[in-house]
């Protein structure tokens, strides 16, 4: 058995970085950005008003001084006007500032009759004017790798980026295997169970950038394993859920090696999760993950995400978190856990039943606290790392 | 002007919780969940064996015992044998326990001859046996509301729910105004910039599980606009962006309320976003948000989501969350203010320019500190409210 640290090692060296493809700015988010972008423009391409009022002269900003409004300038339409002494021009959010100009005068400021306004009291001191290229000038970028959110596509926008670099989403082919196994839907036979580790795990790749291939599930027969890897072909990475413990009907290794695998590791000191595997299998990545469905949910965060965030060119691995925890705990056994916990308020609290099979427990968890092998009994307070499910 | 409680109160006002639908559990990821889902059968079905081993009685596990193998039960196909005193039935993972037996002698624990296994020294105590329902049982639901993730997912799926009521996706009709605006991939006149806050305000509507119905840009006359406030009937929320301040061109709120608007409130103590209004339009919510494209983000996330939320059938708010300052900063003036900051290690850092159109700026926060009007400076290390982005 290797460490935790070991097996995400392993599995990182599967995988590289992905191409890239373009895409429009309209579908670029949520992907990630894989070459930096950048903008074809000064913004704002003038100096331009920060708000409504009046372009004028600074030194013309006596309070009671009566100035004559000679233009105006609204955003997509400047003044031609060039603003002297005693002048002022009409001007609106946005819009260029005339020549001569270096104040806006906002309109709490100056009372107006005709074309007359007449300065107030008590100004407030700033020009209000936005530099050309205060924003970002001609040339400046938008770095790559990053996620694209709500304000880089709003940047990219104003950089006039219409078309993204964006790294390829990761294809990910899901195989549940067993004789047990019924998709959601049918009517399970007396010994048979539903599948639910494919439907998951293909929640958790599209939820993180990835293409879920879900693919039939693949009885315990060497002949339906082998037909079903063969159905994998040409996706980025290969997941197998079940079939990979020591029981004779744990096919998965054999068939996977019969097939071309190159294994890189098997069996991994952690709880849930411990007879994972991983390897190499016609050109793509393969992580055979338990069949327990916590397992495979818990393995999924801890290996497959990270597998996931390399091939889109951001770094693998997120920082653990840290909270106090709300109660005291035994002291860890040798293997990582992966406890299913609780963060509210503030603090941790591993939930009571840590078996492998529960689900309702899964889902009543919204972190994983991290005990390392061998850690003695913790006590309220202190505090634990967790990974945010 | 109003607070940005009494504000989001009044955006709040404007929307309910939006009709349901029913969709297939493999499409039901990133959806809310609006009606308990209720399990169809017991999980396990039956008592079933935590790991690969014997099934056996407790009684005859003494160290150097031998016990004769009688049948064989695998996950999906169970044994029908019954354990008697001395007998054993070879078992796997997840495979039904045969009548008779109490535990679960695992592999490790034992050697095999033949249909004769010897109990070895050291047994691990426990009896590795999952009791049927032991997960849930049927008729033990999972309630709604909630957003349904990968574990979800899982458990719907492991409770034979495979069409999953959910709410409906709100529409948000999306309407960027003025004539100095060209999309993306256009060639701006002198005086024009490039659209980006349809587009960011999309990406975020999306990201938060809405539909983004984006319209073409109205032109800065009043037909322009009464034209695009019809192309947004049907929506759920209308949101303009721009428009809305004091200039003699903000003609959205005289437009809008010639179509009908009943307002609810204009102007609030907030920076940036002060010009932002809300009302009901065409029988939708409409909210109007400031055409500055930080105050448009900044007001999206303050506004909008919780608006979203309601709509989903979620709690509208979410809790802010709290960090030290890692600087001194500055009293704050007479609105509560979104400071463009970065959550880095545990401690917040306001950005160093604040102004409302530096969509650079915002494209570097990862949150936003929350000061309260007329809140004196802070210092290094004093915990601060935050938003995260």
């Amino acid at each position: 058995m290797i460490s935790v640290a070991e097996a995400l090692d392993g599995v990182l060296s599967l995988v590289k970085p992905l191409g890239t493809e373009t895409v429009p700015l309209s579908q670029a988010a949520g992907r990630v950005l894989a070459a930096p972008a950048c903008a074809t423009r000064d913004q704002p391409p003038f100096a331009s008003s920060a708000m409504d009022g009046y372009a004028v002269r600074d030194a013309d900003l006596q309070p009671g001084a009566a100035l004559c409004v000679i233009g105006e300038s609204a955003a997509g339409a400047r003044s031609d006007a060039i603003v002297n002494a005693g002048e002022a021009v009409r001007i609106f959010t946005g819009a260029p500032v005339p020549g001569g100009a270096d104040r806006i005068l906002i309109q709490e400021d100056c009372t107006r009759q005709g074309d007359t306004i007449t300065v107030g009291q008590n100004l407030d001191p700033s020009t209000y004017i936005r530099p050309a290229g205060g924003d970002f000038r001609t040339g400046d970028t938008l770095d790559a790798p990053r996620p694209i959110g709500a304000a880089e596509v709003s940047l990219l926008a104003s950089m006039n980026v219409a078309r993204v670099t964006v790294r390829k989403r990761p294809e990910v082919a899901l195989i549940a295997t067993g004789d047990e196994l019924v998709m959601p839907g049918e009517v399970p036979g007396p010994d048979q169970i539903v599948s639910s580790n494919n439907l998951g795990l293909a929640a958790l790749v599209i939820a993180n950038g990835g293409i879920a291939r879900g693919l039939p599930i693949a009885a315990d027969t060497e002949a339906a394993l082998l037909q079903t890897f063969d159905f994998a072909r040409g996706a980025d990475l290969i997941i197998t859920l079940g079939g990979a413990s020591v029981g004779d009907r744990d096919l998965v290794r054999k068939v996977a090696q019969d097939a071309g695998l190159n294994q890189s590791f098997y069996k991994v000191a952690m709880r849930p999760g411990k007879p994972l595997m991983a390897g190499k299998l016609h050109g793509a990545a393969m992580i055979g993950l338990p069949g327990n469905p916590v397992s495979a949910l818990v393995c999924g965060h801890v290996f497959v995400l990270p597998a996931l965030r390399k091939m889109l060119g951001l770094p693998p691995q997120t920082p653990l978190q840290e909270a106090p925890l709300s109660c005291d705990i035994v002291p860890n056994g040798p293997r990582t856990h992966y406890m299913r916990a609780r963060l509210e308020n503030g603090t941790v609290t591993p939930l009571e039943r840590q078996d492998s099979s529960l689900l309702s427990v899964m889902a009543q968890a919204n972190c994983l606290v991290v005990r390392q092998p061998y850690e003695p009994n913790r006590e309220v307070g202190e505090p634990m790392h967790y990974l945010a499910l």
